[in-house]
């Protein structure tokens, strides 16, 4: 896991709409382009989570900004490259500016990303979901219990917070059906990440299941694939599924030398940060569910 | 310091009003209980906290939710099993949501403790703590010059912010009183962390100093107590002593391997996370003071 | 890397105006001054930063206190050694915090340091920024975009939110006009860190550059000159560039265990807390550009 990648031999500028790539080619290729680019990916999310996606998103080579007033929203938005919203910590103040961060977004032709923290949570934290999705985010990630909240348009009675009581394969007819009623690429985070556009299912398959011990690891991985469809923003179902990959991966990698969440948490940045070429062909898992 | 604590044998549902149980069986049946049970955990915590917070509450086995909006109060802390209330980077629209969450959790007899940050630090969060006190927390946990602070009831001038600049040893009679008048579990972190309901005084002898050294440890293990009571509610006292050992006992085996703060605070996460049966009740040191 | 500072054989109080000492020598003075004193440094920083900013400042010996409501400024902030202030998370409520608390500590002639984070990204900001310039800072630092948009006063169009499209180097002749229309110290990070007082300039060369791929780091190195003005404030110059310093030596100690940017942060914080004099005489580099 040495950070060789950067030292990769330079390649011919890859066709990254060239659809006969394998999947772990085309997730090398997302990774090499977003180190290439470094992209500018406006991060409006919550508290708890700010510094980890600040992290992942800076070690996979792209250039994060936390700014969210209302102040200068219309001045910075059209100046980034993608733009992730996360309803963590909401209040009614930050939904404004959500809501108009994705309207200046979509202005824009800026692809944005939305992470539906424990959507059905509360009658407001759901309602608040729902009018960002009216927005048409390119691509909604949640776990099985906020998607089939998110579908059902309805308050989870049994919801436990931010966590999931559901599996991800529990949650694929909502997920497709969703994706087919908005517009929106959408994936389901689990033991198998699932994204559809509605017609096509595909699994992303790395992963630990330690990550769940780890705050903030959806909102990173959110993160990292709003990172994604900026460098591949006419294909963010392929973008989505190899950033769900590559985040797994790089957990995959980091769980080796972990001895707990926290060293789990470490390991997995570094890793990220090192993920080099021959890694990510042999090891990127993604296909059928 | 392997994660072998969730392949233990299974024991038949230990009985935790039994109170004839030694300290560090005590200890490991609420460190078990809240594994099982995993309670969901609302946090209404400071900016510098969310992360070790949550990342504390995740390896010990319980959900927390980072959720504090006054539109989602009403609907989402009916549904939490304990809540978490700190004032470290408090304004007054953070406290009214505060005293909101206190409200609807004593409606629902649900359980809440209250860390006072730096009370004796300004009027204004002496004001703000001596409201919530009012509001009956179950446990409310400190520092000395914290708790000196809030008996007293005056600002105090020699405050250095969040750090005490009293041993927790002078306090033990502020703690008793201030127990007494409340009605609440009062804790009192130091050297040797003391416990009182106003009669009995208990000590938690567990710990390292290079805690001081780490920002948000005292924020971190009043959540630990939080998700302690959570599982034993009627015993706040004893889930309080214990939920300082076990903090201090995973600080004490983090530093077994840490090189300064900032890998003892990783370490720390680890152990806490890995704690096994035979190392709690080795370890865990209750007694008088 | 063992923490033996602390044990350092007692000196006699070392007079840190005594301008002939070399620069290591003066950076140990400075380092040695703050574990001894622990000043209590106020700071009103971005959410994204809070963690790492507190982190530092322990492990290099100060007590932090992240405390920003308007409502406890009048009371807290005369208490203080040293205010920080840093714009990353704007909005205008914490800006009529930050004006608030930097006028009060003129008033009490309390140093105050500012971090103009993203100066350039908008209108609001930077006006915000040239408004806060004008309640004279002791020291501004920032990177080469954000301090050539200060001089500037106008937004820069390529932006790149918080990172720097400039070498400090290009700021040199912007930083020195800046700090003699300001009479603030002007510090520009980079390569080489640049200080000037708007004659002389001076280079601090210590550092990595893996330290652009952790969030906040730039954040936290202005915290840590705050806590340095704070234990020698007539020498603004010589504090900034000292902390500078220590702060590069300690990433690079740190870099040598190392792995990616997650144990970098780890072993930074491990090695600014364990810092001795040997290694500070030894390797602080600090000269002409």
């Amino acid at each position: 896991m040495e950070d060789k990648a950067h030292d990769a031999p330079q390649q011919h500028p890859t066709n990254i709409l060239n659809s006969t790539e394998s999947w772990p080619q085309q997730a090398w290729t997302h990774l090499e382009s977003l180190r290439q680019a470094s992209p500018l990916i406006q991060c409006i999310t919550n508290f708890v989570s700010m510094d980890l996606v600040a992290n992942v998103l800076l070690s996979a080579g792209a250039s994060p900004a936390m700014i969210h007033s209302i102040q200068e929203i219309p001045d910075f938005t059209p100046k980034t490259h993608a733009l992730y919203i996360n309803v963590g910590t909401l209040t009614s103040e930050w939904l404004t500016a959500m809501k108009m961060a994705a309207q200046v977004a979509n202005e824009c032709k800026t692809p944005w990303v939305l992470d539906p923290v424990a959507a059905g949570a509360s009658g407001f934290r759901l309602k608040a979901c729902l009018e960002l999705l009216k927005l048409r985010p390119c691509v909604v990630r949640g776990n099985a219990s906020e998607i089939m909240a998110l579908f059902k348009g309805s308050v989870d009675e049994t919801s436990k917070g931010v966590d999931s009581t559901h599996e991800s394969t529990d949650a694929i007819e909502a997920a497709k059906s969703l994706a087919q009623i908005t517009g929106s690429i959408v994936a389901v985070s689990g033991a198998v990440d699932i994204v559809t556009d509605g017609q096509r299912v595909v699994g992303a398959k790395n992963g630990v299941p330690m990550l769940q011990k780890i705050t903030a690891t959806g909102c990173s991985v959110t993160a990292l694939i709003t990172a994604f469809v900026a460098v591949d923003p006419l294909r963010p179902l392929q973008a989505t599924a190899t950033a769900l990959s590559i985040f797994g991966l790089a957990s995959e990698i980091g769980m080796d030398m972990a001895k707990g969440p926290a060293s789990l948490r470490t390991h997995l940045i570094d890793a990220l940060h090192g993920l080099d070429r021959a890694t990510v062909l042999q090891r990127v898992n993604i296909g059928n569910v």
